[in-house]
């Protein structure tokens, strides 16, 4: 007899699951459900299509030939059965039986499976908030989603997005350029939480700021106001107008089936899985947004949902259903977002990830033009790459700023799942040509600096440590060490200037024995100035980190990040 | 007494290693010597100076704040005393004495150093060829150049690059923009020879010739004609007028100074070293394109001069000579190069260097956007990996295209850095959003189909051998699986149409015993129809690498890299 292979959810992970099983054993019987009518759709292009980036709908639901992935093209082309608008109600382990309800007309049937692929993905994480079922307050998760929040996008009017997360700030700027004035309200005390830390997160907001997109981070929503209709958004202690609600909270995995079924469900809340993304049933695998993994650099279990994890593991899980044999180590947590001009991304940990996480670290931040800085259209990125101290793995990097952030992230994400020291990361031979990088990639420079904090050789102190001093009054000196030109140009209030090129002829101006932190416009050459200083007998001399560029509190005049 | 170090040669390995030394060892003496009279400049950026990409001269010699690199900077900032338009005639090892010689006075003196580090540079490789010194035949080496070449490209009149490398490329390009007729003539049967195999090299000519360059490879020069300025260039049988003649043929390493100090020269040419960067004598020195280093793959000795390395090279040896400890393990030949709109770049082994050193290999060829096929203005970008084929370890990536080919270059250095396998780089977890990539990265898509070849489910032949079997006459059914409309627009010649959706119903047309080559744009069609042609019990099924996006010859209509 043929196997039967049934797959629940058709969409990155399902949609994979079941072709891959189909090419391995093309004598299978591969049956994909969903209860939704559109499949295989690309999820993630939701916010683009809302701001006319993607003009049509069906460009998220087709082939990169323009062929829609819908049922016919499935029989057709991959010779897999597929039921649309059904959801799958129970799973019945002894007889191998999965239940089905077709939506419409509730009529109850099933399907007998070899094996079963879960590929139930994930819903929006929403907390019970008062007037939720006020009209106008949407999620960006389905096609039907897409079509209502693009229809609801009028120009003039206010929208209001709750959550700073990735999709919330994509969809951000997608209504910010339908014309509407846009606020963003995060319940933690910065935005992309999870995936940068504070002083990099405030680089977002001061460039979701510079576009017009209000940000109230630290503001917890309470519910809706409205009739009908929502009209506003309760935050805390105060009610802003609001035409339109996105709720773009986490998202939590859908394990509903598989917990009736019996399936262990991880510490995460997610199916557990193997490495071969099996269940807890030998028979049942599970793929995508619904089941847990692990993580490379820690080794813990996580629930970091996404599509390049869920096409990988629904590959893993179709191979394993089909009779072959694959598996899957883990991810890195690896993400990435567009907001206007800026990408912001990272992979491995964040210093708070990994200081929860118990890690003794040491961080960089370093910004710099990502191409030669001759070439005309480089792009300042900053990047900070956090590594354990005593051994001088690389943990993670963060990557902020209008240049090429991405490709960075794809090379530490690549070097870190090696194990790859700072050490290492300084001598890999990247693409060098000018239209490219400098001939020392940011990526070298800033691993060059981390080897000379970890060796003890640079000292560093961040901004938010300087801050610290200057707000509790500490006796200290910031030195700006970058020319008058640029000086005159922004600075930081109460920063004594002296340009590098004159610092060694000027020693004797500076108090020997106070503490001194040195800056520039990026961290070279306050680097260099705390190298002149400890040579000329100076006591207690650090350099901040990014300098600059990298310092998220108010300048003299605010033009840092241009 | 102060620890002396002399540095020979002041460009990118030689300011690095004067500049890393004195802060290592903030109290040495560091002399830092040149024979031109500018130093530390962005020799790379010599053809975007030629054509107006980059304004000023100026800007190749300055830091990225717009300070001038000049001796003036080096004593200031970096507390390094600068000697310029000085040659290094000789090396007395017994006195530790460099002995030199200004170059306009003939006034001849020496230096002393407790530890010396070469870092001669390269020259351009010229063989012997007749009237080579008439006026107008220039080099793309210096600053003197790079204003004679602006001032010589004249729009309307005829330039000939002897050289159809990476610098021989990026100058066409820009004379091109100047308004020249460009000519690249090419002693090998490719355009970059040692950065790309053949087929991938044919898309760069391909894309040259769109752009109005003229390729002539397999054509050797002679010599070149003319009275006073050079008026034609013998090439061959033939002569091709030329008012301007750019020399750049592969550099060689200026080892003369080390040779007459009877340093040891490795079987490359260039200064022998070891993972310190230091010579045969152990006080002194060698970095950048003066000497030769490992390569990571093979493990072999290669000369493989670039920005890149001579960067890296020259920290490790200005560490080491100031008494620290650093090493440098070696290079993959990673190098990229932009010709208009296209990106040609690779890591790692090309296939034919992997043949060469005998390795037993698996390729992929993969055409794909380089991000979500919906998100405006994804281009595409064509990946070829090669691999070991009993282990699976990746020995090399080229990548050609209008779109971010430097990205997974970059990836790919780092994977193959650590030895990484088809599955590794399968499972790497790369940032994805729809700006960035496909949820499933190019990358990742190649891998996975490398991954079926060497596993023996996926049997890929080359464009070039189906070529050769139409050549031959052989009898074989070119399986075109693409749609009606795709296959109207461009085809290959002989080609038999049966779209990808039909195949399953039309398995009689089709004879079961002949050999059938699938293919469709880029080649997951043609390994589908592969699949289903094998499942149906057809006996000898393959599909083309790489689709008909990376078909290298004549098609109906010639628009495949559009």
């Amino acid at each position: 007899m043929k196997m039967r292979i049934v797959v629940i959810g058709a969409n990155a992970a399902g949609a994979k699951a079941a072709s891959k099983a189909k090419r391995i054993n093309p004598y299978a019987d591969i049956t994909l459900i969903d209860r939704g009518e559109f499949i295989s759709y690309g999820a993630c292009g939701i916010p683009y299509f809302v701001s006319d980036t993607v003009a049509n709908i069906e460009e998220l639901m087709s082939t990169p030939v323009g062929v829609v992935r819908d049922a016919n093209f499935f029989k057709k082309v991959k010779g897999i059965n597929v039921i649309t608008g059904t959801e799958a109600v129970g799973i019945d382990r002894q007889t191998k039986t999965v239940h089905l309800k077709q939506k419409k007309d509730s009529g109850l049937f099933s399907v007998e499976y070899d094996k079963l692929v879960l590929a139930t993905g994930s819903s929006p994480a929403l907390p019970p908030l008062k007037n939720m079922e006020l009209a106008n307050i949407l999620t960006v998760k389905s096609i039907e989603d897409a079509e209502l929040l693009k229809q609801k996008a009028v120009s003039g009017h206010a929208a209001c997005i709750v959550g700073g997360g990735l999709i919330g700030l994509e969809t951000a700027e997608a209504l910010k350029q339908k014309g509407m004035k846009v606020t963003v309200i995060e319940m933690r005390n910065q935005l992309l939480p999870g995936v940068l830390d504070a002083e990099m997160a405030s680089l977002v907001e001061k460039h979701c700021r510079m576009n017009g997109v209000d940000v109230m981070t630290s503001s917890r929503v309470t519910g809706f106001g409205g009739t009908g209709a929502v009209a506003s958004v309760m935050v805390d202690q105060c009610e802003i107008p609001a035409d339109l609600v996105v709720l773009a909270p986490g998202v939590t995995p859908n394990t509903g089936l598989a917990k009736e079924a019996g399936l262990e469900i991880g510490a995460t809340g997610a199916i557990a899985v193997d490495t071969c993304m099996r269940t807890s049933d030998p028979h049942i695998y599970a793929c995508g947004d619904c089941c847990e993994t692990s993580h490379l650099i820690t080794g813990r279990k996580v629930y970091v949902p996404l599509g390049s994890t869920a096409n990988k593991q629904g590959r893993v899980a179709g191979i394993n259903a089909a009779g072959g044999e694959a598996s899957f180590a883990g991810i890195l947590g690896t993400s990435i977002v567009k907001i206007f001009n800026i990408n912001a991304g990272k992979t491995g940990l964040t210093e708070s990830e990994a200081r929860a996480c118990g890690y003794d670290i040491e961080t960089i931040l370093s910004p710099a033009p990502d191409k030669a800085h001759f070439f005309p259209g480089a792009k300042p990125i900053a990047l900070k790459l956090v590594a354990e101290r005593p051994t001088g793995r690389i943990l993670g990097l963060q990557a902020v700023g209008e240049g090429a952030v991405d490709k960075r992230v794809d090379a530490v994400a690549a070097a870190i799942t090696f194990g790859a020291t700072a050490e290492q990361l300084a001598h890999l031979d990247l693409a060098y040509a000018p239209p490219y990088s400098a001939a020392m990639d940011n990526l070298i420079v800033a691993a060059d600096i981390l080897k000379n904090k970890l060796a003890g050789h640079a000292k560093g102190i961040s901004p938010m440590d300087v801050k610290k001093k200057m707000d509790d009054g500490d006796d200290f000196l910031l030195l700006d060490v970058r020319s008058p030109a640029e000086h005159a140009e922004v600075s930081i209030e109460g920063a004594k200037l002296i340009p590098l090129g004159m610092l060694r002829e000027k020693l004797d101006s500076l108090p020997k024995d106070k503490e001194i932190v040195t800056f520039c416009k990026i961290s070279l050459r306050g680097y260099e100035a705390q190298k002149i200083l400890d040579a000329a007998g100076f006591k207690d001399i650090k350099f901040m980190d990014g300098g600059i560029m990298t310092w998220p509190y108010k300048l003299r005049s605010d033009t840092s990040l241009k």
